[in-house]
Order: structure tokens, then C-alpha cells, then sequence
């Protein structure tokens, strides 16, 4: 099994030979010379940036190659802008199997091609081996500026807050991988692009506000979207979408799913008369067809930003921990 | 001792006050909203991406914070760009002291305001500690061209190679810390930005090929450059700048200082009639004081694409290897 080595890292011929015999094949080059650096392409740009590391970097529902171009594009989704490309540099672990890195480069390039994004420009470095990891993938994206786009700016009171899909699936899939628990065997991470889902809906200034709420949950999302704001998010607890599979392993585990990361979930804001047709509209795609309304948000100058409208009829104010409890997931 | 732990990279309030009270507080932001994305500034645009892990991370002549602005600084100027900024991912390891990731962002702020660069976006993740490498800086580095800038396809035969330093300290720097090999105890790191002393030359059309020598030395900097071409490099192996304590480390531990890493040091490629003035220019600056013609491009047709006219009067060509034998520096 060829492996990488330190060698592949040293900026001699067999590093040149790793970039153009496996980077170069699978990613959709914007500049195929061997410069270092590529002009970008228009105006407008929009600019985002992402460390990936995750543990194990395989995982029922996708890789960290696929992550890495999703969450690249949500996060520029995020910012209001199209997706257009991005450059990326590569963290290899030495011990690395050269067919993993393959299949994570194929997974990357392939989300890439789906998206019509360039790869702009790329570094590789060779560190010493980390366990299981195998290697780290910093990207920055880049996109063109939506006309008008969503903004946290446009939050007011009374705007419904939708969210996209089941939420915490990537977390607890994530844990389970890490720590061996058979309960989580058949949860599969939401990782995803949102962009096929939601692009119509930015061009017709329905929505206010869009933010994936990847680290830390829909909870830090909403704590962030608020928090120099005099609103709070008054959520029903049955409304949130969450599969009974990871309800359950969130319960057994002692875990807050609002606080679990998500990889293809969404929070969207908007006025309440456009609620039913953003839902509609999301409805048809894999990614939304079990989008919800979840709440509303509310005036109200508590410093506790999200509060929890429960089950058996109670609110609940949900405060933003140090979050101490949650799986670590790299 | 406050150190980094895994809480501060699960998207919790403790991430959010990290980036805060820590990382807003030394880089020169942009734009100072929690949005993860900015705008870019201007038409034009250059882009270039590099990973930076070395080991360890604050050395004699510098740190990892002051690489990896200088680095990409170096990089832009290679693309014939004027640096602008620059966004950053940090992979923080658990463990690692707060008040030295300070200290490294003190040092990356430092370079930034000394070129008028600003921070555009940013990102941290905490990763498993990893011995004593505490991060891993991936940045992406933003220019706007410059009219007309040196390039590789502007290389003929009979143009000058001028060395811009004495190669290889930087790399025999870190190689000697990393075995505690006393011998080296008082070579410092070369790492420093190039642009104020290129940046005159850039203009007046003088120059025209300029390369940053760093991973795998000038020996894999001037392969890079002609290995699709008709042109091999013959050096006058006395004429390469090399300080004697890193000519004298090189001999006994058996390195070839031609592939040794460099981190402020370049080559420029000149017409014949111009190599005089570039020299009188370069030698007014502190990176640029030992600067010399170290050779001429030829035409040739052999695959050795580096020819070194040595002390005792015959040719050698040097054969640009695996580097199998290059200390690891990260």
C-alpha cells in the first residue's frame, strides 16, 4: 500500500509529482500552469474561509472532501453570495494511504464539477501522523454577491425561523464513529450543499436571513444571530425536525441535540406570510423535504436568547453554555 | 497556565470569546461583524494558498505567525502581485499555551500592519495535540497585479540568476532545533517579506522572472522554471551566497544547500545590462545585502537542468532528486 511519506512534503520531485499525478486530476483547475496563484475571476467578490478537520475522515454519508466543498458553499451561501470556486490547502498526515487521499480529492472534485466551481489555487505541506485523522483541508471560498442578499440586519420581530431539515445527525453520527456506539450505527450525516434548495428563493427577496448552523448547532446559531439584538427565538420543541433514531441516541447520551453540529441544515428567517411558500418550495428537495417552521421570534430583552416552548406546555429558557458536553467531532 | 482545549473549538461561547478577546484583538480586520465572509477589495485580483506547520513554531529569526504572513507576502510578489491581505485558518492543537498562540498572533499582526494588509476572513478548529507543533496557519494571501509582471515564459537563454541572500539558513535553523545539534546554535531563520526591497524593481520592467526559493531550496526553484524549456541553469558554485556556519552545518550533516528550505530568499532572472543596477538596488536593503549573480541560463537540452561550474574548475550537474535526504522541518 503506497502511503504518503514525509518525502511527498519536501518540495522536491516527488511533491511536484503528488500535485500533478492525483491533485490535478481529480480537482477542476482553474489554471493548469504551475504558478502559484490564479487571477480571480469578477467584481462582487465574496470571500469565506474554513478550517476542516474531522475524525474519522470517512463516514456513512460522505467524507472530509465533500465537507469541505459543502460547507464551503453554505458558508458563502451564508454571506450572500453564488458559489463560484475555491482554493484549498491540503494538511497530509504521514501514513496517509495515497488511495484514501484519492477518494477524498474524488469526492471534492466531484461536489466541485456539480457546482460549476474552479479550483483556484492549492498548497500541500506533509505533517507528522495524528492516529486515525489522515489529513486536514482549509479552504476559502469564493462568490459574487447576491443583489439584496439575506442579511442578520433584517431581523425583526414577529419573522418565522424555518429550519431546513432533521437536525444533529452529523454530530451524533460523528460521536458514534469516534467511540464504538452501536446505537448510532445506522444515522448518517446531513452533509450536503444547500445551494440547489435555496438559490431561487434568495433571487425573490422572501428570505431575511439564511445561516447553516454547523458548530455548536441551531442553538449557537441562533445566539449569534441575536444576541446584540432586543429579540429572542421562541421555539416549539415538537416542532423541531429531529429523527427518532438520533433523538433517541441524543437522550441516552446526555446531549442537547439544539447544540449538536449540523452539516446540511439551515436556519432560514422570514416574514410570516412568505412561511408557507419557502416551505413549499423547500419541500421539494432532498435536503428540505422535512423542513419545518420551529418558532418565531419574539421582543424581549433577556440575555437568554432561545426559549423552549416544551411538550408538556412550559417554556424553558435555553442558555448558550461553554457547551463542555458536546462530542468532540475532530 | 491557560491553554487551548477541545471546548474552545466546539462553535461554543468560549470559541466565540477565543476569537474575540484573542484573534480580533491583534489581526487587522477588515470588516469587524461576526459575518464569516467580506468583500474583497478590488478588480484585478491575485490569489495564492499556503499551508505553513513547522516545528518548532517560534525560532530564532521568528515565528509561525511572522511565516505565515511573510510567506504569502514572498508568494504574491511570484505572481507578479502586490500584496492587499490575506484570510487565515488556524489548527489549534489542544495544549497549546494561550499566551503563545498571542505571541504568534502578535507577530502575524505585526507583518500585516507593516505592509498595509488587512485580514478578510478566519477560521479556528482545536485539534488533538500533536508533540510540540501547537499550529498549523493555512493562509490564503490577496494581491492586485501589477501591469506587466516578471513571469516565467519571459525566461530566454544568456539572462543573469541573481540570489537575493545567503541560501539555506532557514531551513538548517529549524533542522538544528529540531536535534538539538549545537553546531547550528547561532544560525538564524532567513523568513522575511521581500516586498520592500522588490518592489521598486517591479516597476520599471528590470526583472524578468522573480521566484521566492523556499521548500526544496533554489535547486528545486530553478527546476520548476525550466524544466518545460530549452534552458538549463549554470551556477558559479562560488558565487552562491551561504553564510559559513550554514556551509560549514550543511558539510558534516551531508545536506545539499542547493534544496535546503529558504524563507527570504529569491531568484531573479535579468537581461545581462540590467544585472548590475538590480544588484546596486538590492544591496541597500537588509534582505538584500549579500546579494550576487550566481549564474546564466543556457541554452541546453539535457533533463539536468542545473549545471554547477564548481571551486576546483570542472562541471557538475545536479540532479533534482527525491530530496529523500532534506531535513524535515515540519
Amino acid at each position: 500500500m503506497k502511503v504518503i511519506t514525509s518525502t511527498h512534503g519536501n518540495g522536491g520531485r516527488l511533491t511536484h509529482q503528488l500535485i500533478q499525478d492525483v491533485f490535478k486530476k481529480h480537482l477542476p483547475m482553474a489554471d493548469l500552469s504551475d504558478n502559484d496563484s490564479c487571477p480571480l475571476p469578477s467584481e462582487n467578490l465574496v470571500v469565506t474561509t474554513d478550517a476542516h478537520a474531522i475524525d474519522p475522515i470517512i463516514f456513512p454519508g460522505g467524507d472530509i472532501g465533500k465537507l469541505s466543498v459543502t460547507g464551503t458553499i453554505n458558508d458563502l451561501l451564508a454571506s450572500g453570495a453564488k458559489p463560484l470556486g475555491l482554493s484549498a490547502s491540503f494538511l497530509l498526515h504521514e501514513g496517509l494511504p495515497l488511495e484514501t487521499l484519492e477518494a477524498v480529492l474524488f469526492s471534492m472534485g466531484k461536489e466541485m464539477h456539480e457546482h460549476d466551481m474552479l479550483f483556484y489555487s492549492g498548497d500541500t505541506k506533509v505533517v507528522p501522523g495524528n492516529g486515525e485523522m489522515g489529513l486536514y483541508i482549509s479552504t476559502t471560498g469564493f462568490g459574487s454577491n447576491i443583489q439584496n442578499p439575506p442579511h442578520p440586519n433584517r431581523l425583526r420581530e414577529g419573522m418565522d425561523i424555518i429550519c431546513t431539515g432533521p437536525i444533529a445527525s452529523h454530530g451524533v453520527c460523528i460521536l458514534g464513529l469516534r467511540n464504538g456506539i452501536d446505537l448510532t450505527k445506522n444515522i448518517k450525516s446531513d452533509v450536503a450543499s444547500l445551494y440547489p434548495m435555496v438559490k431561487d428563493l434568495f433571487v425573490g427577496d422572501l428570505i431575511e436571513c439564511f445561516r447553516d448552523a454547523t458548530r455548536g448547532g441551531i442553538l449557537t446559531t441562533l445566539y449569534e444571530l441575536t444576541q446584540d439584538t432586543p429579540l429572542v427565538a421562541e421555539l416549539i420543541e415538537n416542532d423541531i425536525p429531529i429523527s427518532k433514531e438520533v433523538k433517541a441516541a441524543c437522550e441516552i447520551l446526555g446531549l442537547q441535540p439544539l447544540e449538536v453540529a449540523n452539516e446540511g441544515v439551515a436556519l432560514i428567517f422570514c416574514r410570516a406570510e412568505s412561511t408557507d411558500s419557502i416551505l413549499t418550495h423547500l419541500k421539494q428537495y432532498s435536503t428540505g423535504k422535512d423542513a419545518r417552521k420551529i418558532g418565531t421570534l419574539r421582543p424581549n430583552s433577556s440575555r437568554v436568547k432561545v426559549h423552549l416552548k416544551t411538550s408538556i406546555g412550559g417554556t424553558r429558557a435555553v442558555a448558550w453554555t461553554n457547551a463542555e458536553n458536546l462530542p468532540r467531532i475532530c
